[in-house]
């Protein structure tokens, strides 16, 4: 599924009959408007020429202080030098791409993977090895084996791309002892590790897990992003980097767009000074758990025998896989006909695999919406299902075109 | 010159004590701060959980739209469905880039060009060609000649760049006559037009030029900008592209930073309605022309013999060239020290030229200011030229490395 056949399908998937499992849109609806709305106004009157003017390449300093702040929640002591904002987090890993790597070059991923970091990826020509993940996020010992293998293939490790909190679209997290071990990995073999964690003060049931880059400050470049946190329109989200690294992505960043937006990052500011943020994130989480809850209730109530997911305890998303034989990626239209959309696992490798899974989000629509929806999409399951144990096999059949040669469904795929 | 030597001359030039006829930013301190803020808190209240969510990769429709009325102003007839929002115009100089060239492909830029552009062009690994310009901008016959230099050498031409309105750095603008004569060479030998257009309507004495993209639909891309006619703290600007184009813009910027700012989209769309914003940019024309002309005037009772500059009717920017001996590089260092600065011309060239030129802003300092930077400026080339004068050269002076290998400046160089 390339990104344009994603937007063709989001633009279905929003309209107001369906109900959309699919995008990975944050609720804002709680944020307070009244405080945001005088704070902006506040801004303007008091600082617009200054809100309104160009920034550094860098971003601004008194906005990067406060990152590292937030940082520290996570255990990383940081000092804002080392801060690098960007257009959103998605713009982090573009940079640090481009920095880092020539076609041909390898990037070890999850499997599955964010989407829009394996477009990245591809876009800059460079080679996607997946490795394997079970119920305790990444496992070592597949990442171990992928970078032999890459070596011994004679090919060039750019980095690790990991994202080890309530994984998009796994929706599982790195356990603590696994992470020290893939950080030891990765430092025995020479390969950085690129952290992405846009979701890592959304769990649900207890204090963020230390970050990767709490344990490491070297080998690591983490990223972050207040999308999930505030709100993704500002589009502001930082990397983290060894000064060396910094440096290149500060000049990355000006040529790419002269600087980050001011206002955007002076909106901020002004939010983390006036809202109570931390209040906010926790009304966040509240809210991401109930429809959590909404999602996984609905899915053990009404979704048909055979199919199997998690059960997250932060972020945004389900990962579903299907009794085999059902394929995600051709379903797709069955589903959307009966008004309700969802993410085939194919768009998360780069490898053919995950036609057996699904992406759930339980992110954007309201608890009831989510119960309607996991109705709906099992009604679709089951007629799959049935039309599989009445010809044995969809192959054949018009409009069904299930390839026999597709990965069954493993652990997470 | 590099980015990063920019950035620290920068940071000297940004002391309260110096007057910086350095940088580029505009003054937008009449801004109707009033206006504007009330109608950001009024965006916030209305319509927040919209303005701060996740946007299309292309852009707000409504802002492409309002986008199409503006170029309306320079003759081109286009449809918001060919318009891609970019962060500022700098990312549709990346964008297109990224999207067209790969390493060793030839750019054909203006002699002297932007310097943020041909950081682009050189982080990508393209080739530039300079070709002239004279006091009515562009020579066609160099264009003419640059890509038949370039085509005999066996390279790959991807497409001309140019900023035809009130050129940056050297100021001047492209006759109608020449662009159609300029669009006339590039159409017949298949060359793709990049046509940058920040500064087109600030000109001081008569109408917007009509764009060469009014001219022509096909072989040219059009870049507007937000950040001269309104703030560019907001980073909001736009590519105008043939729909074979556009299509791959928009799935670049998606990879690049998944969309652009929908809150600057939409703060931009209600300033657009809610302010005289066609009032404002003419209040901004009045605003630079005053300082224009302090700064026309001062150079004219102050500069040393052989100095010459142009008399730019738009814009930000005067080209000045040196007498023969004075190197703008190396002179600079003397310049900030007596709290005065500008940007050396070999920032705006990849050939080694420009040393005889600097580029003077008259954009942001007030008159008095400009005056008093000129005074200033006046006194360290005088001084120059003493030097030159009593020992010939100012080779073998320590501190002052001026090569004698250096081209000497010639029109707009």
């Amino acid at each position: 599924m390339t990104a344009s056949e994603i937007r063709a399908l989001f633009a279905v998937a929003s309209r107001p009959e369906v109900v959309s499992l699919a995008g990975g849109m944050p609720n804002i609806s709680g944020l307070p408007l009244d405080v945001v709305g005088e704070a902006l106004r506040e801004l303007v009157l008091t600082n617009g020429p200054v809100a309104m003017q160009y920034g550094s390449g860098q971003g601004l300093p008194e906005l990067r202080e406060k990152i590292t702040d937030i940082m520290r929640l996570e255990g990383i002591e940081a000092h804002a030098d080392d801060v690098v904002v960007t257009v959103g987090s998605q713009q982090a890993v573009d940079l640090v791409t481009r920095v880092f790597c020539d076609p041909g070059d390898v990037i070890i991923c999850e499997a599955p993977s964010y989407v829009g970091a394996l477009g990245v990826f591809k876009s800059y020509q460079c080679e996607i090895v997946h490795a394997e993940m079970d119920a305790d996020g990444l496992i070592p010992e597949a990442v171990r084996q992928a970078i032999a293998a890459t070596k011994a293939a004679g090919k060039k490790i750019k980095f690790l791309y990991t994202i080890p909190n309530f994984h998009n679209p796994a929706g599982v997290t790195l356990s603590a002892q696994r992470r020290l071990e893939i950080l030891e990995i990765c430092r025995t073999e020479g390969v950085l590790v690129l952290e992405d964690n846009p979701y890592g003060l959304l769990g649900f049931d207890r204090d963020p897990m230390r970050a990767m880059r709490a344990e490491e400050s070297e080998g690591i470049i983490y990223l972050g992003s207040f999308s999930k946190t505030f709100a993704p329109g500002f589009r502001v989200g930082w990397a983290l980097a060894p000064a060396s690294v910094r440096e290149k992505l500060v000049l990355a960043q000006e040529s790419a767009t002269l600087c980050p937006p001011q206002f955007s990052q002076m909106a901020i500011s002004t939010y983390l000074d006036k809202a109570d943020w931390q209040g906010q994130i926790k009304q966040f989480r509240e809210m991401y758990r109930e429809r959590r809850d909404a999602m996984v209730g609905a899915l053990t109530d009404l979704m048909p025998a055979g199919c199997s997911w998690n059960v997250p305890d932060g972020g945004f998303y389900v990962w579903m896989t299907m009794p085999l034989g059902v394929n995600t990626k051709t379903m797709l239209p069955n589903a959307v006909k009966e008004r309700v959309a969802y993410v085939p696992g194919t768009a998360f490798f780069t490898d053919g695999f995950g036609s057996g899974a699904m992406r759930l989000s339980y992110c954007y629509p309201p608890p009831d919406k989510i119960r309607e929806g996991v109705r709906r999409l099992a009604g679709v399951v089951e007629r799959q299902l049935d039309m599989l144990q009445t010809f044995g096999t969809a192959e054949g059949i018009p409009g069904l075109p299930i390839r026999g040669d597709e990965a069954p469904p493993t652990d997470l795929r």
